[in-house]
């Protein structure tokens, strides 16, 4: 690099660090460090760009809290972030680590040596060296589990029967439990013992002597309580209770209905296993959502936005190639109509109108009915309802925008019958649009499959091919044949 | 109604009631009526169907959560919703008002006198109150502040005049301030004295005389520290605090970076006026999540899915209109070489290919886009390297995909000077579609507007005018001129 391609290049990371630490700063990120003088966010960017002061960096990434230096990493490009990456300390990397985004935290994995990433991962709770493993490679996993002592292996391998998008993978395993045959006094008393009670900390779990969850004891009531009353007086009896095998999916349901901030979770035999907590919940929620926009354009795999650029362009062949495949069979129909075309070349011009209006609103039915399902407003028996309304509404639109169509057409072509062919055209893919609208996320769902990859190819499939079938066909048969 | 048709109607309620009952237990609602047994079920089936049994009905509804209240409303057709409210004790229906999903909540309303709703409302805090309004007609909304104390109203008109989507809008007044003073265990003291806390409660907020925040008291700071100290000692300082006029978007970040339980929110004069708890952000995640998804295809209100047909319809209109209106623009584009067309009528079935690929490809980049912008890892400085990937991306899948299509062109119709068009076309348009792709949301965004209601039609627009142009374009000069 010579002089003013380097200068160039220290002008733009900084420009880079600026604007993510000006994003910190408004997301109260780093409030420690109190970024709101504009000081120290120059005194930041300089020590990033100067080596000198890697020392100083070094010493303000120890102070930040991880999901902050998870937050500044997601927002580099590749060279920077390894750059950065290399000053955080080794014993906070597996912090920072669990609070990435799943791609980024590939790309870190990727390049570091297999001793850095036990190294990093040693330093973790066992329930979040068991959400690291699937990102791990095989032979780094086996490294990572023999550098463990016997009973943190048994409790990594525990959590790693749990399959993902189960309460089991969610749950935490750190918590307070007491017996209740004992006073409140006590329970404050051993609460008091703990040098740091896990966070956040909203109740107290009973169980018997077996291991059996037989009620909560929440933080309020235990000081709202009389001292010298019993736990089993006090202690709410049948709580709310996940099973480490229930779908997480399930779960976000009733934490959102109840507001809940934790619930107890426990194993097939009632034994109290673990605690599931609403950020892990919240989580989950916002996976779901990010992942579902992606999915609706064929995208499964979370994509870091700085990834190189054959494997992004591998990431989306799949999607591409199938929506490759069905243009070529509605190709196919407008083929068969060659002849009709060659005499009325309109019809050309004016087919595309006819599949993009049924695709169109077909897909708002489809995004309709994916809610639905999503929330189970729509079951078995009131699926016709839904039906029969979505259809009633395509008659009415059809009617109203079939005719606009068709004046459209008249105003274009001054041909009465190729506008009567258009409005009948439109009406009757609008029909078409409803029902397939509503039975491709259903027959997906039925099939077990996620209604929210391949609803929206399939549905602009059929419209396209029925809207060129049928309006082709009844062109051929009414104006040219 | 003959006896036919009515058993007909009462077998369909009653399949739509067992159905949703038996959500309600997958779900762990209606826990205390243990629903688990299936007797319980067909004793609420029965009820709701036999009216002799009305008085045990509501005696059950009087004992339901109002959450799960609502979600049995949310999956009744509207008949029988209606039916349904009027069994719900007035005192409560505010509450499960509270829990409906807006368009549901909408069609209650509609159907409620102004006295009812006032009722209803009445029973609710402060906050709840405000949160209801905006469903409300202007008349009731006068009537309802009306019925209140002076107190109340003054507290409901502060509440609205926080806009929609800011933290003011989402925070709970309700909660438990001390002075920093005195010692735990005054504090201890004073919360035994309430007979119920907030819920959830996991902080304390300390304030000075004049009200302006100084410090949080976390419960588990207070259980586990001597009772001697005074509050100053063990209370943290300077909190992660909110302003009443925050975007509520900006808590949802710093919820889920943090995983807060509540955030201490305060007034412009730094006055604790309130908090913001998980559940509010929670509601706000989910909503937007939902909200997005609809969006996307051009559903900005809240449908309920039983609503009437023709509000439906009407919903539906401003993007069949904008569709429409973009496709027959792109049809004036086919329409200007049908000349070229009429020589060569194997264009017009392979033109649909180059623009569906296109639109298929941009809007992955417009997804990507959107989820960079939102997450903000998409800064100024760095929407250059996005670009620069996303065209390396379009020409590596240009050249393969291109290649693909014009191959099978070429298969079927044996014109190696039209596969060739065919092949270039699709690239350029790929390369079109990405830079389209990016584009077109930073620019919605840039404008102020939601990149996320817009960017999918505006693509399609520019792929398929593009794509035809490109296509037909080259098609015209080297293979018909």
């Amino acid at each position: 690099m010579d002089q003013q391609q380097r200068e160039q290049y220290h002008r733009s990371l900084e420009a880079t660090l600026v604007e993510i630490l000006e994003l910190l700063e408004k997301h109260r990120l780093e409030r420690e460090l109190s970024l709101r003088q504009a000081s120290g966010q120059r005194e930041l960017v300089d020590a990033l760009l100067a080596r000198q002061h890697k020392g100083e960096f070094q010493r303000r990434l120890a102070r930040m809290h991880p999901a902050d230096i998870a937050f500044v990493l997601e927002r580099l490009p590749t060279d920077e972030r390894l750059e950065l990456w290399a000053l955080v300390d080794a014993e906070r990397r597996g912090g920072v680590l669990l609070e990435l985004a799943d791609g980024v935290r590939d790309s870190l994995i990727a390049a570091m040596p297999q001793r850095e990433i036990v190294d990093a991962a040693e330093h973790l709770e066992s329930d979040e060296i068991a959400y690291l493993v699937p990102s791990l490679p095989q032979d780094t996993v086996a490294a990572l589990l023999s550098s463990l002592d016997q009973r943190e292996r048994h409790k990594v391998r525990e959590m790693l029967a749990f399959p993902e998008g189960t309460v089991g993978a969610l749950m935490d395993i750190e918590m307070v439990t007491v017996r209740d045959d004992v006073v409140i006094e006590v329970v404050l008393r051993y609460l008091r013992r703990h040098e740091e009670l896990p966070d956040p900390f909203d109740q107290v779990f009973v169980v018997d002597r077996d291991g059996v969850l037989v009620g909560i004891l929440r933080l309020k009531d235990l000081l709202t309580h009389d001292p010298d009353r019993p736990v089993a007086e006090v202690m709410l009896r049948e709580p709310l209770t996940f099973s480490t095998h229930d779908p997480a999916s399930d779960a976000v349901g009733v934490f959102e209905r109840y507001d809940l901030v934790s619930a107890p979770v426990v194993n097939l035999h009632q034994r109290l296993t673990g605690v599931l907590h609403f950020a892990a919940v919240m989580d989950f929620i916002s996976e779901q959502a990010e992942s579902q926009q992606l999915k609706q354009v064929g995208l499964t795999e979370d994509e870091d936005l700085f990834a190189p650029v054959m494997d992004s362009a591998r990431n989306r062949w799949p999607w591409l190639g199938l929506n490759l495949l069905t243009a070529l069979v509605a190709s196919r129909v407008i083929g068969a109509f060659e002849a009709t075309i060659q005499q009325q070349v309109a019809l050309a011009a004016l087919m595309p109108v006819v599949a993009s209006i049924g695709g169109n609103t077909g897909n708002q039915t489809v995004a309709l009915v994916i809610r639905g399902m999503a929330l189970e407003q729509i079951v078995a028996s009131s699926l016709w309802v839904v039906v029969r309304k979505e259809l009633a509404i395509a008659l009415v639109n059809g009617l109203l925008w079939g005719s606009v169509v068709a004046l459209a057409a008249l105003l274009f072509y001054r041909q009465p019958a190729l506008s009567l062919v258009m409005g009948i055209a439109v009406a009757a893919n609008l029909l078409i649009a409803s029902l397939a609208g509503v039975f491709i996320p259903v027959a997906l769902k039925q099939a077990g499959r996620d209604p929210v990859l391949g609803s929206s190819v399939l549905l602009t499939f059929v419209t396209d091919a029925m809207g060129f079938l049928v309006f082709l066909g009844l062109a051929a048969w009414l104006i040219v044949g």
